[in-house]
C-alpha cells in the first residue's frame, strides 16, 4: 500500500476559501429555528449533504467485511485514500453514498465491488440508521456486514488484488488486515504522519478489543 | 428516561433556512482546491467547525465509560438529547467540544462531570485522533475510556442520579445500561420513533457484539 502511494505524487492543497452557501453543490449550511423542551425559541447551525437518496432516506453505507481466503486467517479489507477535508490519508472500511433508488444493501454490494474489485458473497446484516456526527450535521448512515470469499492471497499486506472500478478522481489503495489484529493495526496507522483512522472503524475495532481484553466478566 | 422526556414538551422545528456562510457562527463551508495524485487540479467542499481548540488541535472528545456500582453488573452511562440537525433524540456517550487550553483528557473529565454529575475515578486510555466524518468535514475527535465508581444504584433503568451542571439550553437525559447488553439496547433504541443512535457508539457496541458472537476463531 505505502509503496503504491509513494509511486505517485503527494496530493497538495493549493487554496482554501470560504464557500458561499449559494454556490455549494454537495454540501449546504442551514439555520434551524426550533422550540426546545421548555418552550424557548433557539437556533442551531447544521451542515447537510445535498445528495441524500429519497428511497433509502439515508446518506451512506459503510461495509464491514470479513475476507475468507483458503490460506489466511479471517481478514478485513480497508481502504486508504486522500481526503481533502483533513489533508490526510484516511483508513476506513469501504463506504459510499447511497444512490437514488438504491437500498443500503444494494449500495453496499455495488460500492464494495467498485472500491475493492471483489464480489460480496453474503450480506450478513444491515444495521439500523445511525447518526454520523449529530452535533454538526444531519448526515446518517447504515453499516452492512458482509462475508467475501476470495482466492488465495499472496504477500504480506501487499496482496495482488482484483481490478477496481473507480470513478474519475478516485484513488483508493486497499490493504488486507487479519481481523484479530485490527485494533493494533489501526493504532499503528494512527501514528503515521498524515494518516488518520475514521472514527466509526476505530470504534468498531476498539469495541472488539474491549471485549477481548476486558476484566469485567462480560 | 422516557418518563422525564415526556413530562416536558416535545422540541419542534419552526423553520429551516439556508444560512449564508458569512453569517454562520459555529460552522463554515469552505472550498478546497488541491492537486491530486496524478497532478490534476480538483476541488472539494468541506464543512468545518469554527471552534477547534488550538492546544489540542482536536474538536471533541467522547467518553466511553464503565460504571462500577456495588449492586450492579458493570454498566455504562449514555446520554439522550434532542439534536436539531436530525430532529430526533440521539443516544450517545457523553461528549463535548475541547475548550481552548484543554487536552482531550481534561475535557473528558470536565464534560463527564457536567453531563452526568459523576466524577471520573480513572482515565483508562485516550485514543489516537480519529476523523469523525471524513468525506464531509474536517471534524476530528478522541475517545477517552474511563472508570467511574458510583454508589449503589436504585431502580431499573430509571436511577436516581447526581445533579448535572448543564449549560443554558442543554437538556440531557441519562440512562444506565449493563455493558453486557449494550448492543441489544442500542438496537432497541433504534426502533423507537424519533430516536437515533450515534454511529461511533453503535460501532463500538457492534464491535463488542461481533467479538462475542463471531465464529471465525478470533
Amino acid at each position: 500500500m505505502t509503496q503504491t502511494l509513494h509511486k505517485k505524487q503527494e496530493p497538495t492543497i493549493t487554496s482554501v476559501t470560504d464557500l458561499p452557501t449559494s454556490e455549494a453543490k454537495w454540501v449546504t449550511l442551514q439555520k434551524i429555528e426550533y422550540t426546545d423542551q421548555t418552550g424557548k425559541a433557539r437556533t442551531w447551525e447544521v451542515a447537510s449533504r445535498k445528495t441524500r437518496s429519497a428511497k433509502a432516506g439515508v446518506d451512506a453505507v459503510a461495509i464491514g467485511n470479513i475476507l475468507l481466503s483458503p490460506n489466511r486467517a479471517p481478514s478485513t479489507l480497508l481502504v486508504i485514500q486522500y481526503r481533502p477535508p483533513l489533508d490526510a490519508y484516511t483508513v476506513e472500511w469501504p463506504a459510499g453514498l447511497i444512490d437514488e433508488n438504491e437500498t443500503a444493501e444494494d449500495a453496499a454490494v455495488r460500492e464494495f465491488k467498485e472500491e475493492t474489485g471483489y464480489e460480496v458473497t453474503k450480506v450478513l446484516s444491515v444495521s439500523p440508521v445511525q447518526a454520523a456526527d449529530p452535533g454538526l450535521s444531519n448526515a446518517n448512515m447504515q453499516m452492512a456486514m458482509v462475508e467475501v470469499e476470495v482466492p488465495e492471497l499472496e504477500g504480506e499486506g501487499e496482496q495482488v488484488l482484483p481490478e477496481q472500478r473507480l470513478e474519475d478522481g478516485e484513488h483508493i489503495e486497499r490493504v488486507v488486515i487479519p481481523l484479530g489484529e485490527l485494533y493494533e493495526k489501526l493504532v499503528e496507522y494512527s501514528k503515521r504522519e498524515r494518516f488518520i483512522v475514521a472514527a466509526k472503524l476505530f470504534h468498531f475495532a476498539a469495541g472488539m478489543d474491549f471485549m477481548k481484553t476486558q476484566k469485567y466478566g462480560l
